[in-house]
C-alpha cells in the first residue's frame, strides 16, 4: 500500500518507519525541519522519501494523521483533496498546554475530524499504545502473543486497511465498534499514558485483550 | 478481612462469593430478594453470611460498593456511618436508561461518590471487568499469567485493602493513580463493555498491561 504520514513526531515518524518495514511505499510529510524528513525516509529504507502533504496524500491508499490536535487544521489544508481517503488518526485532542481532553464524552477528536473531512473516510487508531513500545513490538511480531491495538470507525472498507496497517506493525487489531466509540477509546488513550509516563515501570507499555474460553 | 457487599446483583454476588472462598469474612446484603442473599452466603460458604446494609458495613474492612447508579444513595442511608471506611466502588455512573455515563470528563462517578461520603475512603475498582470473566480469573489464578485490574484512589491505606482484594480474586492490580483518573477508566469500562457485550467473541473478556522490557 502507499501510506501518507501527516506528522512525523514522534508517533508519526515511528509507525512511517514500521509501514516502509513493512513493506509499503511511505511518504513522510509535516515536520519543521526537511532534513528529519530526508533523514527518516533513507533510515526507513525500501521506498519510503520524504515530500510535501500533498505528496504524502496524493495516491496515498491510507493517510496517517499524526500532529498535535492543534495542527489539524493546517495538515488537512496543506494535504489538499482527501475526497475517498482512508484517514487513520492517532491524534488526541488536547487542549492547547496538553493537560486534559478538549473534546470528551458527547464527542470525540474522531468525530470531530469526521465532521472537517466529511468526504474523507476516518478511523481511530494507534493512539491508544506509546511511541515507545513501538519497535519493540514489532520487532517480536513473530516471536510472542501479539498485542491488542484497538481502533473504531464507521467505514467497514477503510477499516480493513487500518486493520492491516496495525496487523503489520505487530499488533493484533482489536475492532471497538462505530466511530463515536473513541468518546472511550480517547479516556483510555489517558489512562494508558498514566501508566506509562507517570507509574514506575516506563513507557513501553502494550495491552492485551483475553477472552478466556471454557 | 471482613467485606461488607453493598448489592448482591451480578457484581456483588460474584466478587463477595470470591471473597470468601479467598478466606474473608463476607456479608451480602441489599438485595431486593432475602432468600437470594441467604442463598448466596450458603453457596459462599465460610463464614458469609446475609445482613442489612447496616450490618455490611459494621466493622468492615471494606465494603464493596456494587449497586445500580440510582441506587448508591438509598443503599449508603442504609449503611449508616462510613467515617473512615473503605469504600471500594464498581458502580458505574449510568444514566437512568443506562445509555450513557451520567457524569464524565469534568468528573466522574467515584469522584462524586467520595464527595458524597467525605469521611469514607474511596477506591475505584472491578468496575472494568465484566462479572461473567471472574470465575474464570479466579478458577485460573495459579495456572496462567494473571489479567490485570485497574484501581484508583485517593488514600494510600484504602488502596492497599483494594490491591490485596483484588489479588485475591485472581488479577495483578494495576494502579492508575489518583481518583480522579476514574474520569479515564469509567469510559475505558464503557470500552469493555462494548467489547464484551457487541463483539462476536463473548462476555468473557479480561485485559492485561505489559510492560516490555529489554
Amino acid at each position: 500500500m502507499r501510506v501518507g504520514i501527516l506528522g512525523s513526531g514522534l508517533m508519526g515518524a515511528k509507525l512511517g518507519t514500521l509501514f516502509a518495514r513493512a513493506g509499503h511505499d511511505v511518504v513522510f510529510s509535516y515536520s519543521r525541519s526537511e532534513r528529519k524528513l530526508k533523514r527518516l525516509a533513507r533510515e526507513a529504507g525500501g521506498r519510503a522519501r520524504a515530500g510535501t502533504p500533498r505528496e504524502a496524500a496524493r495516491e496515498a491508499d491510507a493517510v496517517l494523521l499524526a500532529v498535535h490536535w492543534s495542527r489539524v487544521g493546517d495538515v488537512l489544508k496543506r494535504a489538499g483533496d482527501l475526497a475517498g481517503k482512508v484517514i487513520v488518526s492517532c491524534s488526541l485532542p488536547m487542549n492547547a498546554n496538553d493537560t486534559d481532553l478538549a473534546i470528551a464524552h458527547t464527542s470525540s477528536g474522531a468525530e470531530a475530524l469526521a465532521r472537517k473531512v466529511r468526504t474523507a473516510r476516518v478511523v481511530a487508531a494507534f493512539g491508544t499504545v506509546p511511541s515507545e513500545v513501538l519497535f519493540d513490538v514489532f520487532a517480536s511480531r513473530r516471536k510472542r502473543p501479539r498485542p491488542s491495538l484497538l481502533y473504531c470507525g464507521d467505514d467497514t472498507g477503510a477499516k480493513k486497511v487500518a486493520a492491516r496497517l496495525i496487523r503489520d506493525v505487530g499488533f493484533e487489531p482489536v475492532d471497538a465498534g462505530p466511530l463515536r466509540m473513541a468518546r472511550n477509546m480517547e479516556p483510555f488513550t489517558l489512562l494508558i499514558a498514566q501508566l506509562a509516563y507517570e507509574g514506575d515501570r516506563g513507557p513501553e507499555l502494550a495491552y492485551r485483550f483475553e477472552w478466556r474460553g471454557r
